[in-house]
């Protein structure tokens, strides 16, 4: 686990020729009826925890197939209380030892001393009593309370080899309201936010043999000239586009974030994990639902690598 | 458990004469050497949640005598995995079960669809299996996202009378990089923020027979100004004021605050459970923690008091 984070994503999105992650939201409610009906007769909160187990360890044998690395949302399990939890640990070491790459999107942020703490649980080595517990190989985290917060993160992802995908321009419908705030000095609030965080992006500890660091950033692909100005801001972080699919992203807005084919990762959840709530799969194949997750990747793969340039 | 939550919080406050929240922090290396050695000879990870169990239990008993509310700060939960998770379940229900009202300091914000999960898991009812969970009575949330991201927190909010604290103006020293910068219409990031969160606090459903709203802020007391601009904008709004003691905040920025006594409570961690390590009461109580824990609550309560004018 000496390898850097961005190194190890970035040789793993060439190994797969995709530049794609596959979000782990498992929403009871969604989860194809066939999964659970198996666990029915039990009471609801284990019943709920089995199917997620159950549809999940699922998912992750295909998509494993096809894509280097799956991000897990932390929200669907801690829904679950301390079972969910233990379910969100178990799942990331099914998901590591299928050879994926994970990133845990807790989007946590506090101050310093209490980052320590989140940074120690999440993102750090971990055991309980003699048993090593696996966690991501990187975290999202909110940089809103300040740069000074993120210190005991960018620590503990150097110290481990690990990676941060740091909020900057979220894909969300109100994102602008707050993010896009025209400042005094011209820019935007998020562009004075990237131009801060690419001072501790270009940290030597971070970035790696291929010139990217560590230190990514999640950058919404909403509006053409938000990417463009963000991707220039901050030339050496690797994006996480959330929002493609079911959020409505073009590939024109993902196109931007890329350079030569590199630098960025596109993900989507539901448009997957769903895939047979969609006609255009259920209609091909039937309730065979893994089928449905199966052509959904591959579908995203194919369209995200020719506007990439990499199908 | 109909009755509003800012109306059980003021009450609870006149009752007990103290706008004072303890911050459950329990920081096993700081937890005193008492306690940690009778846990000595378990595994690492039992050894510490049995000292949090134990530390917690015990400054619960004696806090809960002179102030109204507690604040977990679940970071140093979520440290233990989830063991830790299910000792603050645990331990919120104790608290709970000793009359305090209690805050989950989670700061948890995310896109609206996942914010909603977020909610069901910290701030509505809850079961496992047969077993009804304690869930916090009102917790702290991140609104970098977007104000629209903190509708299903407010609808969880009004369903289950529950309050929000919404992080407006942080205590820590890099706040002002973010939170202050000034925008292009003349007023600061944060002032921005607490005139859209105004309007969302001034709703009828979430403001009690006191005339103060469940929609609370979280402001550090850093810097006069920056306090009596925000108090302006958020008239309505129960601030929650980290900073007090450790974090050096001052009796003057405290006071504007408050309105007529009311409206603001100051929150203490560090300064409180760990008041064995400082000399002032180490000195004279000995290795008796308990004691020191409990004499800085008191002088918390007093100084605060006459800061408020309710000593």
């Amino acid at each position: 686990m000496s390898e850097m984070f961005c190194d190890r994503l970035l040789d793993a999105i060439d190994e797969k020729r995709a530049p794609i992650c596959v979000g782990i939201d498992p929403i009871v409610e969604s989860i194809p009826a066939a999964v659970r009906e198996k666990f029915k007769s039990r009471n609801e909160s284990e019943a709920a925890i089995d199917a997620i187990f159950e549809f999940t360890t699922k998912v992750l044998k295909i998509v494993s197939q096809h894509v280097p690395i799956v991000k897990f949302q932390s929200a669907y399990f801690e829904q679950h209380l301390w079972e969910g939890v233990e379910a969100y640990y178990s799942l990331i070491q099914e998901a590591k030892d299928m050879g994926l790459l994970v990133i845990g999107d807790v989007k946590r942020g506090d101050i310093g001393s209490t980052v320590a703490a989140y940074a120690a649980g999440h993102l750090a080595e971990q055991s309980s009593g003699d048993d090593e517990i696996a966690t991501p190989d990187a975290i999202t985290v909110n940089p809103m309370l300040g740069l000074d917060t993120l210190e005991p993160f960018i620590k503990t992802a150097k110290d481990y080899s690990r990676g941060l995908f740091v909020l900057v321009r979220t894909s969300n419908p109100g994102s602008a309201e707050l993010q896009d705030a025209p400042l005094a000095s011209g820019q935007t609030w998020s562009e004075m936010l990237a131009d801060k965080l690419s001072v501790l992006a270009a940290d030597k500890g971070l970035v790696g043999s291929h010139g990217w660091s560590s230190l990514g950033a999640v950058v919404g692909a909403t509006q053409p000239h938000t990417m463009q100005s963000i991707r220039g801001r901050l030339p050496k972080s690797i994006f996480l586009l959330p929002g493609y699919g079911a959020q409505g992203a073009t590939a024109e807005m993902t196109r931007m974030a890329f350079r030569d084919g590199r630098g960025a990762i596109v993900s989507a959840s539901r448009s997957i994990l769903y895939a047979h709530e969609e006609a255009k799969y259920s209609s091909q194949f039937g309730t065979n639902w893994e089928k449905c997750v199966e052509a959904a990747v591959v579908d995203m793969k194919r369209e995200v690598g020719q506007v990439v340039g990499i199908a």
